[in-house]
């Protein structure tokens, strides 16, 4: 799955953006994370102001084996239900694009929809994982036919003008290997790792910590064979995620993960080529407890810290204003050298 | 300083709301703050779909006295040249304010200038505070002339349709008293409260220390009376905001904090009013240390961490957006009767 990305950052348009940014009418360094947007959006882009302005989420969808253990609040039939929600425009991700402006395109990669309803993408590459407590989750080649269709749906939205994008999903049960992912490719205790997902009963959190290690004791993965891993404990939908930030790193496109399941998929995808990681931004802080460790693992950091904890990319397409702010302040705050003045910050 | 507020928070539209966002076709409390934002704004405004649309920005400016102990990276003379920036559009609050749509109203109560640019409001009670380390920064008086002007301010606002605000300052040198406030307000110690404002050196950190903490021991400040404590430690525009949080409790206004010395204004104003509480809202987390505690004092939890530090209300303006996402979220989700289907929360 190796490939050669685009182009690594720009390192002259990072020098002049970094310059740049010095020069507004501002104390040093006081827009923060702002600021870091900024100068990597320049250097992904190759822009001293780069161009973000179409923007598209992608929401991949996927069912899982593992929901068979009373691991969700909710039954497996939700997420073709919320699949058609995603179609009528009524679900959160529809109303926060239709805010920031963006592009919704949803991909089943594996949902139980017998019937998958346009305009969402039909890549099914089999109707739902397996319970991955008795057995891989997939084939490695399912999990690489899946990572595929990321990265081809990525290269079409890129094709069509997109400069920003989103990555989320949809799949009851997809905490738990979300979860599993994080645990082995943190080394972290899946006691300190394991959150409520949608709000399961204190026995559903015992089944779902129960599910997670037995799959690492029977899988064993190797954070080294990251497609193995993914076959192994992950899920259709967290292929699919990995194939978009493949793709966006291969196409020079900046990249939102959202919560827990996109940043599993996202750290698979640096392990899978370590270019990823230049394209890749936090958006928010999931109530997940192995979220902030797979941010940790990534050297990110979030931006909203809403308490969120909703997937379909919601706190990714909630965070587009702040990139639209981070290039617009570069772009139109005046300098120093504008108001025909040195930098206060040189002659104090 | 005491007056009737307009109402107290809608309780039938509170429950209303609530139910509402329990009905929205996600998992229970998923969306976070979001859903207490809505609610809240649902009880401020007595709206099930609150009307939030028309925003402004008020920054009040003022010069500290205090400037002279050496406390800043800046020279005094950089709050004059900001205020003409604003005029200009050229600071970064206003790039931000265009990019949401709302209006900047600046407000001048006691900067250095002698000619104060329109459409700058010239409300100056004086040329600058006194230096608060020989004696008090104002008159009781002057403090309570500052306030008045800002609750007039806000009174125009709500009658020219502005439905959301926020709130933040220009004036350099004012974490300073912005510290000293914090100190008194919250009893915490002056060192761990202390922060590097815009970016002070090692030699005015220690000087900025000294400065609040020979303030705090000359006028051994009163928590319990606090239009005494802001006319001996704080600074005009800490009063010009403490009127904004006050007007905005009187009109029912729904209004959003910015970081240290916006949010010491608001907690100097709920000390005023308790009832201010009730139509505060936080947006960011300061790098400042005192910001932090200010908020758990005041028991809000900020949405953005974006390590800024900037002032001029930039972090609430930033946050602008995520206020339309709560209210557009309830406002076009479906709820699960949409789809034809029972809560799944309440069938598993």
């Amino acid at each position: 799955m190796r490939f050669n990305t685009r182009t690594p950052l720009d390192q002259d348009i990072i020098m002049k953006a970094t310059q740049h940014v010095a020069n507004l009418t501002k104390p040093l360094g006081s827009l923060g994370a702002l600021e870091e947007i900024y100068v990597r959006l320049a250097g992904i882009t190759g822009q001293l102001h780069p161009d973000i302005g179409q923007k598209a989420v992608v929401i991949m969808c996927g069912d899982h084996g593992v929901a068979a253990e009373g691991v969700s609040a909710y039954p497996q039939a939700v997420t073709g239900l919320m699949i058609h929600n995603f179609v009528k425009g009524k679900a959160a991700v529809n109303v926060l694009a239709r805010q920031h402006g963006a592009e919704v395109r949803v991909v089943d990669v594996g949902s139980l929809l017998d019937e998958v309803p346009p305009p969402v993408l039909n890549r099914q590459v089999r109707k739902g994982t397996a319970n991955f407590t008795e057995g891989p989750a997939m084939s490695v080649n399912e999990a690489k036919q899946a990572t595929e269709a990321g990265m081809a749906v990525v290269r079409e939205l890129k094709e069509q003008g997109v400069r920003l994008l989103a990555v989320g999903e949809m799949g009851i049960g997809n905490t738990t290997p979300g979860t599993a992912v994080a645990a082995a490719l943190t080394g972290l205790d899946v006691d300190s790792l394991t959150g409520r997902g949608t709000g399961v009963s204190n026995e559903g959190f015992h089944k779902k910590q129960q599910a997670i290690r037995q799959a690492l004791a029977i899988h064993r993965p190797d954070p080294s064979r990251p497609l193995e891993l993914l076959a192994r404990i992950g899920g259709l939908e967290i292929a699919g995620m990995a194939g978009c930030y493949l793709g966006a790193a291969k196409e020079g496109l900046p990249v939102v993960m959202d919560g827990l399941i996109s940043t599993a998929a996202a750290l698979l995808a640096v392990k899978m080529e370590p270019a990823v990681r230049e394209v890749l931004f936090a958006s928010h802080l999931s109530v997940e407890p192995a979220h902030a460790a797979l941010l940790r693992e990534l050297g990110l950091e979030p931006l909203i810290t809403a308490g969120m904890r909703l997937g379909e990319a919601s706190g990714a397409v909630l965070s587009f204003p702040l990139f639209d702010s981070a290039v617009g302040l570069a772009r139109e705050m005046a300098t120093f050298a504008d108001l025909g003045l040195p930098n206060p910050a040189s002659i104090t």
